[in-house]
């Protein structure tokens, strides 16, 4: 087995799919996390170092791979999270991209201090991307009737879009939503005990984000 | 050899990378090209029948894949354009999602319709994403050696920089940092002096951006 070090910030963030991987497959690595705290200089140390200035940064035996969801594509080869076919796999890898692109607008309103816009962005949020996502995840579910996205078993897009979903619901984020969701809320609770999952929920480290 | 079927508007765009690599493999494609002129509703028509509303789609005998890195990896899989291995796979997929990174700067400054802001959006782009990049990518190519940027062949990442470069070097963007990259030079002109590729860029319809 080979020597994994993931480098991410002290936050959920890009990181979590991929630890959420690591816990499932029940693989080792040394997980580092790195403050961003002012007078901190951690990250400005190791900025320079990194391929494109970035981080989630895997070492694989030494080896530097960046790139969220490259690292989640060659993790999801490695612990057999890719489906059981090469159609499973594109599907997988899919999803991964399209809950990735969520992000951009999550975070938008995320970080936006002023009260008014920060209403704004969310009611946006709300109507303009997470309904029409749940729309299409719920009916993606019911499809696929196995309780996973794609396939028969877990894959790395379940982990990515349950990480996502769990901060969402943990949070009370779009609660009516979720509420006229019931596929994706059944989606939610399968996963988190699931248990390599439930044993990582409960002991992984409490972050702001 | 399966029938494709490549949706998206009529630009280059997030589908040009794969239209590069459709020329590179010499394989027949149905190259669909859809207006979003004022009035046009082929579009808003398409948008609630594609798995993600967005585009571009590759239907592969009719089955669909959304996300155009989900269809590079795809189809790079298929033309034997990731490399030698798994690491040099990797190394691949990780400078596509980087690429993809630097767009939504680009998208940012090229959306931006105050002029002063513009000048001032195209300012930062330079200095904090263009210039780096090149720096990185010109390291990169000088250590590889062989003109591409992972192993001694053609990957997808050598079609999605050169895509992006090719662009900025016609439209003459950035062209001080262009003149100081000689290695990112030479690689330009080596991928578009390509037989195949060659071909290609005298063909293709010639779209606004």
């Amino acid at each position: 087995m080979p020597h994994y070090k993931l480098t991410y910030f002290n936050i959920m963030g890009l990181a979590e799919p991929i630890r959420l991987m690591f816990a499932q497959a029940g693989v080792e690595y040394e997980n580092v996390m790195i403050s961003r705290e002012e007078g901190d200089t951690t990250w400005a140390k190791l900025k320079p170092t990194t391929p494109y200035g970035t981080l989630p940064l895997l070492e694989v035996d030494g080896r530097v791979i960046a790139q969220s969801i490259a690292i989640s594509n060659y993790l999801a080869k490695k612990f057999d999270m890719n489906g059981e076919n090469e159609w499973e796999a594109v599907k997988a890898e899919e999803l991964v991209q399209a809950m990735h692109d969520v992000r951009q607008p999550v975070r938008a309103w995320w970080k936006e201090k002023v009260e008014r816009k920060k209403a704004e962005l969310l009611k946006k949020l709300e109507s303009d991307v997470v309904l029409p996502f749940f729309d299409r995840f719920e009916k993606l579910l019911a499809e696929n009737g196995t309780g996973f996205f794609v396939g028969s078993r877990i894959t790395q897009a379940d982990l990515h879009i349950f990480n996502m979903l769990e901060w969402w619901q943990n949070n009370q984020f779009f609660s009516d939503v979720f509420y006229n969701h019931p596929k994706i809320n059944a989606f939610i609770k399968k996963i988190a005990n699931m248990p390599n999952i439930k044993n990582w929920l409960e002991k992984r480290p409490k972050t702001a984000v």
